[in-house]
C-alpha cells in the first residue's frame, strides 16, 4: 500500500522525483504519477536494470516533496551502496528486501518501509520508520483514513486489528538478531555468504553475473548460463538436489540466488558445490 | 481498509445509504462522507444500538449507489435478522462478526466482506465476496492500485504479498467446518450456544440483557448488573474461574460472550454456571 501511501502523506507540492533501479521502484513511480508531477531523477532502465546509477549530484527539483528509492531490488541483484544526494529532500527508501540486513543510519532517511516477508517475519505487514516531521494531519489530498500515516501514529499503530502472528515473529526475529550479535554481526554473515557466491562467479566463465560489481546486492544474488534452455536445466537438476525456488524473475531470466538472514552459510556452500557440477556436467 | 474501498469502489453517483447500528457502520459512514452525499436510512443510535431498525421500507434514494450495513455488531450484540429492502439498489454488508456463523443466501447481496478475525483466521486479512457487475475499472476516483477491487480480482488476490499463513490458517479452517457438517450445522451449534445464555439471562432478573429480542445475535451475547461496579466485580472474579475477555466494550460498558464457531458448547454452560454462582453471591 506504501506506493500510494508515499505520495498521499508526502506530497504537499505534488512533486516528487524518482530513481528507477528495478521493478518496484518503477511501480512506486507509476502510482506516484497518479497523484502529481513525478520526475525520473535516474535510471538504469536502459541496461535492464544491472547497476545503480551515480547519485551524487542529481538535478533534485528545488520544490520536490521527496526523493525516493527502492534500496535493493531484488530481481536484478543489486543494492545503493551510497545513498543518492537529496540536496536536502527527504529521501523515501523501500529496503523489503534488505532490511536488518546490516546496520544503516536512520538518520539519513525521511522515511523507511520495509515489507516484512524477506528478513522479518511472515507476509502481511509492513515496518515503517517516519520521520516524525513528515507526519502530519494537513494533506494535499482525501486519504482513506487506515492509509494516513498520522492514523496510524496516533492510534500505536492499533486503528485497524492488525496481523497480529507476524507482529509475533517479527517479535521473536529482533530478539535473534540481538542474540547472535545484532545487525553487525548479520551484516558480516551476509558478506560472508554473498562472498561464497561472488567469489566463485568471478573466478570461472560458465555462468554471468549479470549485476554490475559495484552495485551488487548481499541479498539477491543472480546469474545465468549462456542460454535458457541451459538455465531451465539448471533449475530442474537443482531441485533434485533439493536446492528450490532459484528460479530468476521472468523479466530477466536466469537464476537467483536469495540469501535472506534467514539462510546459513551452509546453504550457500551447497549451491555453490553444486553449480560447479554443473559445470562441469555441462561445459 | 474496506471503509474506504466500499466507496471508492462503489459510487459512482457519489452518492450512498447507509443504516447505522453500532460503531462499525458508524465509521463506515463517516469514511464514506469523504467521498460523496451519504444519506442516514435508518439508525437505532438515539437508544445506544439495542435494537436493528425495521428496515422493511426504507426512504432508499433512487440514486443511490449502494445501501451499506453491519450486519452482526460484535460491541452490541444485534443482528439482522431479515436483510434491509434496499429497492434494488446493491446491498453491501459487513459481515466480519458473523461470517461463516450460519448459511447465507449470497444472491441477496452486492457485496459481503468479513476481516477474518472471529470467525476463520489470524487478524490482517479480509475476505470479500463481490457481485462481478461491481467490479469495474472505471472509477469516480484516483483510487490507489491496491485497494481498487479489479487489481485484485485481474490478480487472482496475488497483486500484493499477501498474509500467507492466515490464508492457510482459513484453509484449514473452511474444512474443519465442511468436515462438522458445513454452515447448516455450524448454525445449529450455534444457536445452541447462544440460547444456553439467552435462556438463563431471561429466566431470572439479576443481569440485564440490554439488546431486543428480535435483534439479540447468536455471536455476542450483551448483559449487565445493575452497577458498573459489580460489573467490575464480575470481570474480575470470572478472570478467577478462567472465563476471560468478557469486559464489555467501553461504549456500553457491562460483559460480553463472544461466542465465535470456536468456542464449544461446554464454555458457554461453564459461563452460565459462573454467572449463576455470581448472582447467588451477589443479590
Amino acid at each position: 500500500m506504501q506506493f500510494a501511501g508515499v505520495p498521499l502523506n508526502l506530497m504537499k507540492n505534488k512533486k516528487a522525483d524518482y530513481i528507477l533501479t528495478g521493478q518496484f521502484s518503477t511501480k512506486a513511480y507509476q502510482e506516484a504519477k497518479l497523484y502529481g508531477d513525478v520526475k525520473v531523477l535516474a535510471s538504469s532502465k536502459e541496461s535492464n536494470f544491472t547497476y545503480i546509477p551515480d547519485c551524487s549530484d542529481l538535478d533534485v527539483r528545488e520544490d520536490a516533496d521527496y526523493v525516493y528509492i527502492c534500496e535493493n531490488n531484488t530481481i536484478y541483484g543489486t543494492k545503493f551502496k551510497e545513498l543518492p544526494n537529496t540536496k536536502g529532500k527527504p529521501l523515501v527508501s523501500d529496503q523489503s528486501s534488505c532490511f536488518l540486513s546490516e546496520p544503516i543510519d536512520v538518520s539519513k532517511y525521511g522515511v523507511i518501509y520495509a515489507g516484512v516477508q524477506k528478513n522479518v517475519g511472515p507476509a502481511g505487514l509492513v515496518i515503517m520508520i517516519i520521520r516524525e516531521d513528515l507526519i502530519s494531519d494537513d494533506l494535499a489530498f482525501t486519504v482513506p483514513t487506515m492509509l494516513k500515516w498520522k492514523t496510524q501514529v496516533d492510534n500505536n499503530s492499533l486503528y485497524n486489528t492488525p496481523n497480529c502472528f507476524s507482529i509475533y515473529i517479527c517479535g521473536k526475529v529482533f530478539k535473534w538478531i540481538k542474540n547472535t550479535g545484532g545487525l553487525e554481526a548479520m551484516k558480516q554473515r551476509n558478506i560472508e555468504k554473498a562472498n561464497v557466491l561472488y567469489d566463485y562467479l568471478d573466478s570461472q566463465d560458465f555462468y554471468i553475473a549479470p549485476a554490475q560489481k559495484d552495485s551488487r546486492s548481499i541479498m539477491n544474488v543472480t546469474f545465468k548460463t549462456k542460454s535458457p534452455e541451459l538455465d531451465d536445466l539448471f533449475v530442474s537438476k537443482a531441485k533434485e538436489n533439493n536446492i528450490v525456488n532459484i528460479k530468476g524473475h521472468r523479466s530477466v531470466g536466469g537464476m537467483r540466488a536469495s540469501i535472506y538472514n534467514a539462510m546459513p552459510k551452509e546453504g550457500v556452500v551447497a549451491l555453490v558445490e553444486f553449480m560447479k557440477q554443473f559445470a562441469k556436467e555441462n561445459s
